[in-house]
């Protein structure tokens, strides 16, 4: 397919001497970058949600270590902040590991930029193999409905479920596409929506809470996601609401796809009942664009991913393959040492 | 129980002349009335949604009627437009049907306020005894979640689904509250948690996609809502997402009640697939605070209600008793003619 048509977003970039990251914040009324000039920088981007979607993460924090050598930072300090910016991403976790291992190994700033530039590029080899493999079992015609966002913005570029997506329209297999808002942080609105005008993709911005009146219309045949964590028996840990929408789907005969690089894979969690759920500020659901919009007094609770059963998933796509009805041991016989 | 604790809105007010209604798109940040001196007024009232809340609408538009027959406008087209100001909910329609009875045998317009209090009072009286109801359902230490705003600014006071939970909480069966903020016009947000944080009642907000998470945690034993329209087999109209609720609620054995007054029952709508499901602007979805959040050119889809299936119903609770796993024979043993 042609790949140029999508690779109009980047938004980690590394300038030579240090990073520029894409406000995610802002999008879509502004575009707006920030320059990363340390780890703490980088930490702080992540952190802030500057950079948000778990492998551009982990593409950040790699460069973020690319920072820290060139500056002379200390390392191992370095790593355990970048580490620590965000609990749930298993891609942070992955994309440190490899750095260190090449620290371990002796390599200077320059080395590490070359392995940083691997990890990113790698991911966008992966997004452009998944999204093949996806859209190849989406029956022609179909219609489907994606949650978050995982597009160019939250990886290399081209997208995991986004990429899906992008190569099912390509390919003719996808009619219609809807998007969730994804509250409280709005990524479908703002940013998958972003997306796919930019890419002329027709789509429709549904609220969260309509999925499973559209599914029981007949509207859509797939519910296409990322993953932040991937269990070893096949558990995703994904953005709040992600399993809301693959109960749903069950529901109405709707099938579950969760689109991931095998570096979201973490055979060292057993089930998602060992993942640890990032809880964030209340204040995402108190104050809207920094005003108070919920009364004096009111509390919330903003837990920002959730646990989708294995039993509830039809297929995880990564760029090693597609795995169906995934279980403990078909992981292993994929992702198993 | 101590009912006056509960009484402190009253979002429509009969001033002996004009109707001051509590304009609710601007809560909680302020409370701004709007009199309303003829049906016109009142019709846009409903339209723009100044005042909402099934049981409210149709409060509101016995008023219309009466300041219709006070400025001596033509009685039938002021009775076809209020009709048209919503279409899903069918306490408009009963209300209105009530006052044009009313018309019919001759009363005047002092007359006609006779009756439009009625509808009023009588709202009030039915809260405070499905409150009762309902509670009596819920065991001791339980927690609950429930969607939209059904309080005393949907009726006529009390409420209906938070009539329940009032009831419950003063009864001490209720420990734990939690509200979906209810996108996109964030009624749970902006006017349930308003109305439970001015009556004390500890409660927490979620982000409507939070719901199933927090079902699977077992702080959440009951989700109880309100309704739109309820048809005669049991299924149910209510705001976009109760759908959604009840399908997760069933698959985590969460219980699920509907609370309304008998006049939300339309035994002449055989089922849910009858029900008109309105269509609201898509701006609702694509703008914040009248400010463009979404990429210009994007589209969306905004069905403001759904339909929950009889069978995923537990309970429906009117002020002539409760219906425990409702279907068309329950319905009609109540209901029937």
């Amino acid at each position: 397919m042609d790949y140029d048509r999508y690779d109009r977003v980047r938004a980690v970039q590394w300038q030579g001497d240090h990073l520029r990251l894409l406000d995610q914040r802002l999008l879509p009324r502004e575009e707006h970058w920030i320059d990363c000039r340390d780890s703490a920088d980088v930490t702080r981007a992540i952190r802030d949600l500057v950079v948000r979607g778990a492998p551009a993460i982990g593409i950040a924090a790699a460069w973020g270590v690319v920072l820290a050598a060139r500056q002379g930072e200390a390392l191992d300090p370095a790593l355990a902040m970048l580490r620590a910016a965000r609990p749930t991403a298993v891609n942070l976790m992955w994309a440190l590991d490899r750095m260190k291992a090449r620290i371990a190994a002796g390599a200077d700033a320059e080395a590490l930029a070359v392995e940083a530039q691997a990890i990113q590029d790698e991911d966008l080899a992966a997004n452009r193999h998944m999204g093949e493999l996806g859209a190849a079992l989406i029956a022609p015609g179909s219609g489907v409905l994606t949650h978050c966002n995982t597009g160019s913005l939250a990886t290399a570029g081209f997208g995991t479920a986004l990429g899906v997506i992008r190569a099912g329209v390509a390919g003719g297999r996808i009619d219609r596409v809807y998007a969730g808002e994804t509250r409280p942080w709005q990524q479908g609105a703002r940013l998958t929506m972003y997306e796919l005008v930019r890419d002329g993709i027709p789509a429709k911005l549904i609220a969260d809470s309509a999925a499973a009146h559209l599914m029981k219309s007949g509207e859509v045949q797939w519910v296409i996601v990322g993953a932040d964590r991937i269990a070893a028996n096949g558990d995703t840990a994904n953005k709040i609401g992600t399993y809301q929408l693959a109960i749903a789907a069950r529901h109405h005969g709707v099938k579950f796809m969760v689109v991931a690089p095998s570096s979201t894979v973490d055979m060292a969690t057993p089930d998602g009942e060992a993942i640890e759920i990032e809880l964030r500020d209340p204040a995402e659901l108190l104050t809207t664009a920094g005003q108070r919009t919920v009364v004096e007094g009111a509390q919330a609770l903003n837990p920002v991913f959730d646990v989708t059963p294995a039993g509830l998933i039809d297929a995880i796509v990564t760029e090693r393959g597609v795995i169906e009805h995934p279980n403990a041991l078909a992981m292993q016989a994929v992702f198993g040492r």
